[in-house]
């Protein structure tokens, strides 16, 4: 991280208070489970993101800091080994205490100490970083806590309603033109005053081959073809481990939709509704995106193709699967401590994703932003770009 | 079941208040999570047990019965395949909603009517049968509901107090002596005009060989003895099975015990404390209990062999596991229907634990009773009592 | 075991070499793998009894012995803990050496070991009683050797013939007749000069309730009713663990059975054959055998009202699953040391079979035997006797 | 496949008659076995090989072919889902049968009937690529054979010699000196008139960032420092997933290191045998390999600077982890039917190798030749290679 910006107050407030604003249509039962190990439950993300503050910031940096509850280390830690022993991450749906209403009130009494930190002193540029990196922790558990609650919620028999309206998932999706792309060396990775994470870092140059680019994602008509030609029996079409993830989960579709009479139907956090084929498709895994691509004869874009490319095309409602695996770009350096732990330690098996999703925060995107997860998930508000 | 005493309302509703009264002192989270999967979430104690009554009494026998939610047969059936289909019981602790109120208003909705079903008739025989049962099953899932409940706790890092003071393990235990019985023939099995479950029928004749008989249950410090002298590192005093549990399992002591510094200490409902030497064992599996009867050079009763003594010795505050297996009894019959489901079906691989335990709900033990459980199975409050 | 016979050498050799001869069919690569974790390689059974002679017999009683191999200690043990180290019993089909041809050089060893032993010396009463054990341990080994072997061509799609006529299924089964016994007392367990387990031990006085017995088992054709009547299907008639495993293991008919276009078919030492409805049924678990009988409205018998009946009826075909669960008699005592493992560690979650079966050696069979396996293992010839 | 070179019958018998060689040391019980999943049994090996040749040159290619077995088709088809039903991966080490001699038979005959089919034409262009492919085939087996057969013998406690002398591992390893590259475009995929797999199609240009590669590999005495620094301790050197490996497994150094004492020992094809600190090492898995890079420091190339550092450097004796996940080039094409099988669907979660192994067979190796495996897998003959 290499940031000149400066950190102030108002920002740090207007980001923290985003978390609980996701969080007010819950009922305090939906903070609680953990239905599948890659998910969290909502409070533990209200504590964790929280943790964050208080272990890198606060103990180190506001003197005379007094820890909320020395228990909280272990209880909310997700993955530093650097920083202790922790709860099993299978555990986190298990904590029924401390309370949410504990957990706010460590919120609130973290939240005051950083103001009290900011009024101290101008803060020195290793804590200036550190806040930069907890505000942009605090945006990417904004977006897992909207993914998770709606796991939580669409696994309910009942499926249970978060928002009225719940506009998030109604993006149109135009039709598809293409935009090509001769062959050409251009610098890939981040650059600049503004804050990225050390997996952007560092810019280097890259040629990549003549490519074609389609302008608009794979919308759920198309893919509803792709379901009812037999996409998901035909075995030619898939990787191999994608076919035994397809027969061994009973994978039929993407992740919340349920055939009803004849019509598909999606889980939506405004309830139940019908499929509309005009919306741009999510809740696929990498294995479905790359099953679709080979279905239409076509391929997904690498990273850098999609980098390249991005800022000619609209992009922004769907996490993008790209065919690049997520590895260290050349020069990539871990950074010391426990920080270090953030990114590289996760590079091996998953799949890099670009763009970013209606779940993501706002300000929380730039084009060479590189997500990943492991090719099986389904989860996230993940979609669909074709390239030839 | 042959039970010739009436119901009458004000027991129904002493029985049913008792539940609600065991949940006051939780956190509204408490009530959510499944730690394991022998484990249920005290909400859906709550409901479960209210659906019984609707499934069983209201919707046949109430005349113009409306449910008070047509989900709640899918949400809270627990093993009835004769009922249709039910949530999988592994993920009991994801049912977000309904929320607690909702499921408090279900119990109010439910006891109504049947304060209504009472006004409107006399309840003829067949319903007053299930109505007997439903207020033992009650029963029975108070005693869960408690070692649950405990169990959701006493895995929380923090070891949270259900209750100050928390009396429920102070139990004293009297010195050994020991009741000797001649080779005789007995009747087992419930005969009478109370209430019985199936499994205690039906009555016969059965030879007892000599034995004697422990009066008092084993204590926490004789326990002791046998961990400090190695029992759980000497293959020779365990079965097969039960040295692969300790082994896989890495068990080296009752559950809720640990050893802090050089003292044992155990979560209780009143938090975490040090072990008493006097007072009574409990919280060890059947594999347990064999092996430190191995220890001892003894053995643990058998279940006739219990029934014959109870009329001469203290019981009822930890189970007791016997060497018997659950088995019928010659003349055992299954009743027809989803009722019928209740016993019978888990008849293998289980032992039977006789007595009651200071978790069970009063008016709920006689010497007949049966309770079995799974021998790796160690969160109920379940002790040894030994024969030679 | 209190043994008042005296083993002779000639004895030794016919038990012995009975061995050999029923791995005679075999082809060199049948005798290696461990298809699953019950099953282990003939080679295995092979030195396995010949390791029990030489680490009870030999390098305790014969002066100077010297072992044939240091390293077969560590890879024949099959579970004495008492003993040290060994192979995990999972990984016995992986041990491609030492070869066959050493393994009989290890027999010819051993035996030629144990005549010297005879020669020079009358075998005093404790090497006599361990002898014995030897010997009969021995043939309990030739019966799984014979159904491991089954088990190990009947899961090649091949279908491999071991001995062309191959008789051991071709038992008729005469009709049903029903032999009534009234409430009696009699004495349970061995008694005599002969071997017994230890298990078999100590005679006690029982009382039985009033029963009827068939006097034969049930045929091929009984069960292929049971099944064409959807006993597979209907969970009413399982056990809740039977009913788990039909579903998880896709079980529908007995093991090694085949449906072939409308006809039954069943894999035999003799290759694949058409079921006989006459013949009486092999191949099933407790789980199938209890279902079977509460289809039928009757039950199986417990190990106590088999023994009662045995003189009068027929029996030693087929293992019979009885209701009772494998534990120890009043009186039951472990033996000090290795062989104290024999038999009473297994004393869990396992189901007591009567008789013997068309696999057991001659002469290993006797009224008072306990058999036990696991509910669900189908592999042995097991069957099934009624009771009302 | 783009092949130009004839196929001549004497190269054909050649490199079969080379995979009965590798064969020759082996025991009649070493062919069996299937230790793990990822092993398959030298039997299944011979057999598979033999049954490429059959299914795709002669079945279509041979008029009035009579196939050796029918059933062979449905034994010894690996993963070609578009050819139909077979047996399960996990079940090769369960087939007794064919035996040996009857699989030896098959190659014979099969053989004999591609002598028949060269006699009888000059093979057509689909042909004589399909007759290449499978000799590329049968040298991939050759190399897995060996490799499997290692496993089978260096997990047997007594640890068998395959071969006096085995100097399979003799390699002496020169001390690392740096070759230095500039940033540069080249072309990367194979191109030319031999035979390629069609994962190194097709042929593309690519930038390479400046960069300095080792001329020599990672010494076994090198790896031994890393191990007595803790470096299998210290999760700050490990991928998150690799460090989850090295505790669930219990992995503290390569594959067949055994330490005897102070001195660390391995499992070679000539027996157990000291570490030679100057070899090469070898038997490592990506995991290792990435950890050991960080340790240094330093880190694994990319395949694309060791495809073009290749020319510069010695290699061929240890298959290269490189830092590249396995993926599809740009232009990748999967050619029609079950060859399309052969390599596309692999590309997720395995990483790609670079070189050749001394188990590698001669005129089996070239420098854009990828193997690939998952990054958990250590046993080929894998060594380390640095770039900084």
């Amino acid at each position: 991280m290499d940031i000149q910006t400066k950190i102030d107050l108002s920002r740090y407030k207007a980001i923290r208070s985003r978390t609980e604003e996701i969080c007010k249509p819950l009922k305090r039962e939906d903070y609680i489970p953990q239905p599948v190990v890659y998910i969290s439950p909502p409070k533990w993300h209200l504590a964790h993101t929280t943790w964050f503050f208080e272990q890198f910031i606060l103990k180190p940096g506001l003197r005379g800091y007094k820890e909320f509850d020395p228990d909280f280390g272990f209880l909310f830690n997700s993955y530093y080994n650097n920083v202790g022993e922790r709860v099993l991450r299978a555990e986190r749906g298990n904590l029924t205490r401390p309370e949410i209403d504990e957990v706010l009130a460590y919120r609130e009494y973290v939240d005051r100490h950083i103001g009290e930190f900011f009024s101290n002193q101008e803060p020195e540029e290793k804590f200036n970083d550190l806040l930069e990196l907890g505000l942009n922790h605090e945006q990417q558990h904004q977006e897992l806590l909207i993914t998770d609650l709606k796991y939580i919620l669409g696994h309910n028999p009942v499926f249970p309603v978060y928002q009225e309206g719940g506009a998030l998932l109604e993006n149109g999706s135009s039709k598809g033109s293409w935009i090509n792309f001769e062959e050409t060396i251009f610098e890939v990775g981040f650059e600049g005053n503004g804050f990225c994470f050390d997996n952007e870092l560092s810019k280097h140059r890259a040629l990549v081959n003549a490519f074609s680019i389609r302008n608009s994602l794979v919308s759920n008509g198309e893919y509803i073809e792709f379901i009812e030609s037999g996409g998901y029996k035909d075995f030619n079409l898939w990787l191999d481990e994608g076919w035994a993830w397809v027969n061994e989960e009973g994978i039929g579709s993407p992740l919340y939709w349920h055939k009803i009479g004849r019509k598909w139907n999606q889980f939506t956090l405004g309830g139940l509704r019908e499929v509309n084929p005009d919306h741009i498709l999510a809740h696929i895994s990498y294995y479905e995106a790359n099953a679709f691509a080979s279905w239409k004869g076509l391929r997904l874009p690498t990273e850098y193709e999609w980098e390249l490319a991005s800022d000619q095309m609209k992009w922004g409602e769907r996490w993008e699967w790209t065919q690049s695996a997520y590895l260290p770009y050349p020069g990539f350096k871990k950074a010391k401590g426990a920080v270090g732990e953030y990114n590289g330690k996760f590079m091996v098996n998953q799949m890099v994703l670009r763009g970013a999703s209606v779940a993501t925060s706002k300000d929380h995107s730039r084009k060479t932003y590189r997500n990943f997860f492991h090719p099986h998930l389904q989860w996230q508000y993940a979609g669909i770009r074709l390239v030839k």
